[in-house]
Order: structure tokens, then sequence, then C-alpha cells
């Protein structure tokens, strides 16, 4: 999983019945200082409610409607992020 | 999922079966400032009758032919991007 | 999928069974010119006959044995890309 | 599978059910030097008892819940990395 | 697949149940000239009886235990690479 930014939304309403209802965000992968990587944009499903300007975890292949599609999905909104070393 | 423009099509005669029926597209990866990214031009499966210029959303393994066959496809025509931050 | 120029082969005797029988060939993708790109050379299964200085998809994981083992194939020759935009 | 490094943790409370009762652990990607990669830090689903500190294999896709939900996961810690050419 | 070599090996004990019992090896990926990648040294459960310096393929996914569980695995020791153009 990789730590994100939600950065906005796409409005998209032709799309696969898979998509249906999903909530479409962009995130935007952070870097080892919190900041946002250039052209590491990304837009994934959202599982918990996240908003812009939400920390959040990111998978890549998340299952929906009984695991025939995995989509890029948001699955944790981030509290703190501790870095030890 | 990533944001890309269909770019082109491709014509491919000789194919797996699992592909037989199925449009082929150009699609080009965008940057944050909505411009073709470079060398990131890949093919992917209609299935939502986008066009050449459509902005779409692709998603790397979408399931074909009951799961056996997951190819690169466009899962949404974009109508539009909000970047808040 | 990517598009790739098949540009050898490989030997291999000593292999997991799933292997068996396979054509394994050499690919290297090609960028937005057409041209071959360095260090982007890896090992996929034939699946359509493909050969030498053809032009190719290529797949990441296409399901060979029932499933059980996902290789990078090569799933479409190429006969022409048209590229609009 | 990646050579690591455990180098902190995060704290999630809103998260996807299949993330339930998870230790989420920072992991940074070490190279051939063994010191961390700038940038190449991910989270990771801790199945082996590891901390901060640890030096560890991070598998991309490890299956949770019956198989449902695949999550980047720590499936080992490493005593030694013997290097021979 | 791609072309690596075995470069060394790894030690643990402490390691997820799935790996039980694998043999872990360190490969590096190699160029179109045939060395070592900087960075690109990854490890590979062996599954055809690979040794140091053994020119080999690995597969990032292939399934262990039923599927339940898929690692980067050595698929094939290779004798020959024909590059032809």
């Amino acid at each position: 999983m990789i730590l994100a930014k939600v950065t906005g939304h796409v409005v998209a309403t032709q799309k696969s019945d898979e998509l249906r209802g999903c909530n479409l965000l962009l995130v935007t992968a952070i870097g080892d200082d919190q900041t946002l990587i250039k052209d590491k944009t990304y837009v994934a499903v959202d599982s918990v409610g996240a908003g812009t300007g939400d920390l959040v975890l990111v998978e890549e292949y998340f299952a929906l409607n009984k695991d025939r599609y995995k989509a890029m999905s948001i699955v944790a909104i981030v509290e703190k992020v501790q870095r030890d070393c």
C-alpha cells in the first residue's frame, strides 16, 4: 500500500458496471517529506468515506463485486504516520 | 486506475481467443498538467465505447472471459477532473 | 498491454512444469517513436505464433494451465498501429 | 519480494474491514548498499511480528481473509543477506 | 518474466507459513548488455534448483500452496539468450 493524499475527484457517467455507485477520488502519492510527488496521481475507488485533503492508504487491487473486478482503492484514512528511522 | 487519453488504435488479426471481438485502443497516460507523458502509451481493451481524444480511466487488470484473462482495459470515460489541492 | 518487438528467444531446459512446451521469446518494449527502449527487454510465452521482428502485444499476466500460473505472454501480433493524436 | 527495513508505523482507525486487527508498518526499500532508498516507503501488513529496524521481506500481494483481499505484507524477518556476486 | 542472475541468498527463520521449506535466493536483474542493474535486486523462491551465478527467468507471481500465496519465483534456468535484433 502507498501513502497518498486525496487531491480531488473525477466525474464519469459512462463507466463499466463494476464501477456503478463508486466514488472516484484523485489521489496523489506522497514522498518521504510528505509532499505530493509530481505525476504520481491516480484515480481510486473510495471504500472508507475519504475526502479531499485526507491522508490515505491506497491499495492497487481491491476486490469489488465478488472478486471479478479489482480496482485501485482507498482502504484506510491515516491519522498518524510515525517514522522512527 | 490512471487517467489517460485515447490516442489511436491497433489492428491485430492474429490474437489470442480471449481478445476476439475486442476493440484495442492506444491510450497514453497524462501528467498533472493534463499533457501526454512520453513513452507511456499502452494498448487497452475498450469496455465503454471510448474514441480517439477521449479522456479515460484505465485499469491494469480487468477480467474478461470468466476471469481467465485479465487485460488492461478502459473502464470509464471521464467528463471532468476536479483537482482541489 | 504494451507494444513490443520480438528481439530473440531464450533456451531453458530446466524449468517449472507450467512452462513445459512453451516457446519463450525475448520481447523489447518500444517507445512512441517505435524504437526499442533500452533495458526494457522481457521474456514472454508465445501464444500466437510470433517470430523475431514481429510487433506484438504483450500482457503481463496471462493464465496458463487452468489459472494456476500466470506468465507474461504475447497475446497478439500487431499489423498496424494508428496513432491519431 | 523486496528487501526492506521497517522504518515506523501508521495509525488508521477508519479502514476497510479486511484490515481490521492488522498491524500496519512503514517499510522502506533498501538498495544494493543496504541503505534506505528515498521515496520508496510503503505501508505493509505485518504477518510475522516484525518491529522497527528489522530487515524484512515484503511481498506485494499476500492474501488475507480467504483471498478476497491481497495487501502488501511483511512475510519474513531477514537474519542475513549473503551476496556472492 | 525478467532475465536475472542469482547473486546470493537470504536467511530467514521467522517467516510466513507459505514460505516454509522454500529456498530464498537473491536475484539481480540484468540489462541488455547482460550486466547486473544497480538496485534491481529482489528475493525469489527457487522452484528449479538454481544456484549462485546462474542466469534465470524470474516471474513476479508464481502460485504456491494452492494459489493462496503468490511469490516472486525463479521458474527456469536459462542456458542461452539469443538476441537477433
